[in-house]
């Protein structure tokens, strides 16, 4: 790498800070993309530029989407009074993958840790205490990592909610596919607790 | 993702197309850039859109710059009689990395290769006989990938050059921190051929 190339070594040490690609891989990618300019490079910087300034937080719920209420929350038919608490948007957009809920969303934007000093002001938990009244939410369900922060965060949002709501949480157990030899302890212990009779 | 969020799911598409990431990683790598629009995705979009301006092969060794003859061509320094070959741009990098190599380079732009057509005039062959008789060449480093393809354009190059120039290519053997028991049986015997007096 020489002065004259240090645009590309820019481009190289940026994409390097994406989650999931280091040096080496931003290299590759990069070189990629010179070698494809028109087909890959020349689109992929439009897009980013378009993303850029488009896309933008729900103000309702903390979905990324293309305008100040997201489409989910814009929907009469997804206002069926459940409402399905995530820590993050890349819950959501999981949990709108397997494409089995049908209600609303609320995004926390992280979980509750003393550690680092994130109390329920830092995430949205004061609007889904507003969203619970003001949109006739029957159901909670929360759909909260199965991590320590993410449980502690669901026990407190539940004693917040207490009687204004039927309050649920995901079931856990064996994964679908999933082979009891590669299961932890824990999973195993709660599928073998939730036992179903068939 | 719905209607409104084409754009962001535009973006993931071609993300994932990049080597190393997948649908995955790529929808994680937006994520991360939308939240941090100001401090990854704008500068990132930008950087993306200088490089696919600025960004061309060396005429003359194959390189990628941001002039019509790379730096490294272009220094009178580097003309030391030395030309190391190489398959890839990545290479040269690679090799540039290491910081040892004051010569030149000419990057083939692949491998022969019967199965796939590619012929000599496909890669930068032709382009390399000239130089080698232009540039006054009095060493040709063949460094070419240690695979059938490689050695196979390596055998081909080195008889085309012939009497023109001295050729050599990258000594094989155990890698620099490399374990023994990890080496495959070809390196341990390329090796053990090769062995030093110290």
């Amino acid at each position: 790498m020489t002065d004259s190339t240090k645009d590309i070594e820019a481009l190289i040490e940026q994409m390097a800070k994406l989650p999931g690609l280091g040096p080496r891989s931003a290299r590759r990618a990069v070189l990629h993309l010179i070698k494809k300019r028109n087909r890959a490079l020349v689109p992929l910087a439009e897009s980013m530029r378009v993303v850029a300034e488009t896309a933008r937080e729900c103000l309702n719920c903390g979905n990324i989407g293309t305008s100040d209420i997201c489409e989910i929350c814009a929907s009469e038919k997804r206002r069926n009074g459940e409402l399905c608490v995530v820590e993050d948007v890349a819950d959501l957009w999981a949990m709108e993958r397997a494409g089995v809920f049908k209600g609303r969303y609320h995004v926390l934007g992280g979980t509750l840790s003393a550690l680092d000093a994130i109390g329920p002001e830092e995430l949205r938990i004061p609007k889904l205490l507003d969203r619970v009244e003001s949109e006739e939410v029957s159901e909670v369900i929360l759909a909260l990592n199965a991590t320590v922060d993410g449980q502690t965060t669901a026990h407190y949002i539940a004693d917040q909610l207490e009687v204004r709501a039927k309050i649920t949480s995901l079931a856990q157990g064996v994964p679908v596919g999933g082979e009891l030899d590669y299961l932890d302890d824990g999973t195993i212990s709660a599928a073998l607790r939730a036992r179903k009779a068939i």
